[in-house]
């Protein structure tokens, strides 16, 4: 589960997937944080005006799908239009797998899925927080930095790029699990 | 205040400022999220093992600043030093200026500093996360789309790389402002 922050932390857009009686949904996020390592611990502000909101809010459970540059269209498809009036899953072909512990779909061409149950509520009427724990995690072996996508607002991406290693000049204690 | 969006969304390391009764300090963080447009808010949880905790939870004020890849050595540096042992600003002659309205200082060669006050303190006993409004951006006009650092873990970066539109393929409603 640990390694599920090395995706987070960046800041990547993800692909929320939800699924409560019978119904399932498909959402950009940007707006998440790492919280804690151990219980593995992430906030999403979801707006209450999204059709996932209240899907999510019911079932109390998500899915946390990591894309990459190469589904972009799909991911401005999907940010583009609601689930009220749409079956993404239908209409962009979307490829799914079944959860391990959640109803709501895995993507099956991202890059991470990260299945999540609500873990705390109370910031959910003032800020439209989740609080969620990741409770299972599938994460492809390879890229090991895979080129996600992260949203500045305006219709613009930035795409993850260079990797550099500062690892020689970190305090062991920073580095592995520590932090 | 909403272009600080832009910067904060795609999840880059962040240099936070603290100040309180005369002392000061500087570490990196990686864990915070936008959360509101107006007002702007932002999450951020901050280790209370870390010096700055006390100063920022007892000032209630802080300053989020925002480094490139050229600051990545400083950066590091910061990162893997206490302010309980080290004047930072001193050890690495940090350029520092005076903030409009809190007493940490700006860092002069990042790109923004955004002005912070504690706007609500219910999480921080339980996940060490605070809720900072941003009162006050100070934003370089350029480069629009700064090579941001950020973070994967075990001392490892990506630096912000190539940046894509597709503004052509959202609705207006998302545009601008409102997303």
């Amino acid at each position: 589960m640990h390694r599920a922050r090395a995706y987070l932390e960046p800041g990547p857009v993800l692909l929320v997937t939800s699924c409560h009686e019978g119904e399932r949904n498909v959402m950009t996020m940007g707006w998440h944080m790492v919280l804690e390592f151990n219980p593995s611990l992430v906030g999403c502000m979801i707006s209450a005006g999204n059709h996932s909101f209240e899907l999510i809010r019911r079932s109390g459970e998500c899915v946390l799908n990591l894309p990459t540059i190469d589904m972009i269209d799909t991911v401005v498809a999907i940010g583009n239009r609601t689930g009220r009036d749409h079956d993404k899953f239908a209409e962009l072909a979307l490829k799914t797998e079944d959860a391990a512990e959640v109803c709501a779909p895995l993507l099956s061409d991202c890059h991470a899925n990260l299945e999540c149950r609500l873990a705390d509520d109370r910031m959910l009427d003032d800020y439209n927080l989740f609080l969620f724990e990741i409770v299972m995690a599938h994460l492809a072996p390879h890229p090991k930095h895979p080129k996600t996508i992260h949203y500045t607002g305006d219709g613009v991406f930035v795409v993850a790029g260079k990797v550099v290693s500062r690892r020689a000049d970190f305090r062991p204690a920073l580095l592995g699990n520590g932090r």
